[in-house]
């Protein structure tokens, strides 16, 4: 069944404007009296049915309200220095499928990418819609959050405040991701920080030692690609915390 | 530093052929006095300079000879349903990244992608090929097998003796993946069973586990894409293996 986003939310209705509106009268062509699921980023789900079409929406008659088991209970961000290319959408699209809570684009010392005002706004607006659709597609109720492309300074300011750091240091040999997440606090949120290609400067580690308390951890003895290395931590952090599988 | 895969190796020199020569030549363009590396799949690296370029070979003479710790130690394999598209492709480079042994295509009974005969031959090769060049990327010295695309007995006879096998299976729901890892011998081989898209058929989960010992595990309660569950699976068996990090 489709799934659609929902932002307005009244009593046993709600209404779909804009894209999702478009989305569901042009693409998918739905009519009333079909079916649908909606979810509004509380984590509950809506089953409703289609009650009218109109030029600038479509009202929806809410059938019943769930709230499905389906979002990750450790809240796993993954800051990411910019990265060329399309591993941005991939990881994003895929971080979603493993049900990360949250991405933030970072302004890497080694980042080649370079995004700035009104591009770096567009970029992000177009990475929202891809977790958007990568949430409805892993049938999620909660869509992860895509942060401002952002500066070291600004990535401590938009994690949550208990936010447990750990960063992939090449420079790190023996820390293992694994065994750090024994030592953390299972209730609070974990971020995983990963460079660019050709990963982080010294200065940049000892930064967010100091300043995000963030513990370096290795990833292994073999080079990985930035967007592998994004979501092996993921899956490691999300897998260790009991959410996948 | 460059590296190749050795094929010819003497007493103190090894001569590169074929695609290796060319690649060597003709698109890296190293000249006699320029070093580089070479592995042969044993384990071994070696360190080597080039001595003479000849139209159907290069020769080139052994410095030194090492064996890095860069591969894993558990032998983690991966069974995959043919997927459409560069799923496969990205499957192999990015499992050959992480340090997975070996990956068995299976016409699996959802597979949409069907392939027979030369053309499974030569998508085959084209496979291998992907794996040697992710091999070069990521320094391993051990290149991954690629199978030759089969069906469920002969990935039975494919895989290693003792291989101990788990497939992802959605039907399942509380047998995860990395409480299993605690009950599996920590040095025989592992293979990870990952279904096409639509997920593997009852019978097909029976079978495996009636004829492959295989445990069916859940990934989680989100849906996640064939290869993002292949690489998930990767990731936790050789995490939990102590081998990404």
């Amino acid at each position: 069944m489709h799934r659609f986003r929902i932002t307005e939310l009244n009593e046993g209705a709600f209404q779909l404007r804009g894209q999702e509106r478009d989305h569901l009268v042009r693409v998918l062509r739905l009519r009333p009296g079909q079916e649908l699921l909606g979810f509004d980023n509380s984590g509950r789900e809506w089953l409703a049915r289609v009650e009218k079409i109109d030029e600038d929406c479509v009202t929806c008659s809410i059938l019943a309200v769930r709230e499905p088991q389906v979002e990750a209970r450790l809240q796993a961000y993954l800051v990411i220095g910019l990265t060329k290319g399309e591993k941005m959408e991939w990881v994003i699209q895929k971080g979603t499928e493993l049900g990360m809570a949250g991405l933030l684009p970072l302004r890497a010392g080694r980042s080649v990418l370079r995004l700035e005002g009104k591009k770096a706004a567009e970029r992000t607006e177009r990475w929202r819609k891809i977790a958007v659709e990568a949430a409805k597609q892993s049938r999620r109720v909660i869509e992860p959050t895509i942060a401002p492309v952002s500066h070291w300074q600004e990535i401590k300011r938009l994690l949550p405040e208990e936010t447990q750091c750990l960063i992939a240091y090449e420079g790190e040999t023996s820390r293992r991701l694994l065994a750090v997440m024994e030592e953390l606090d299972p209730v609070k949120p974990v971020a995983v920080i990963i460079g660019p290609e050709g990963g982080f400067e010294e200065a940049e580690v000892a930064w967010a030692e100091q300043s995000l308390k963030a513990l370096p951890v290795s990833l292994g003895s073999r080079i990985l690609r930035a967007e592998t290395a994004a979501l092996a931590a993921l899956t490691l952090v999300l897998g260790y915390g009991g959410d996948l599988g």
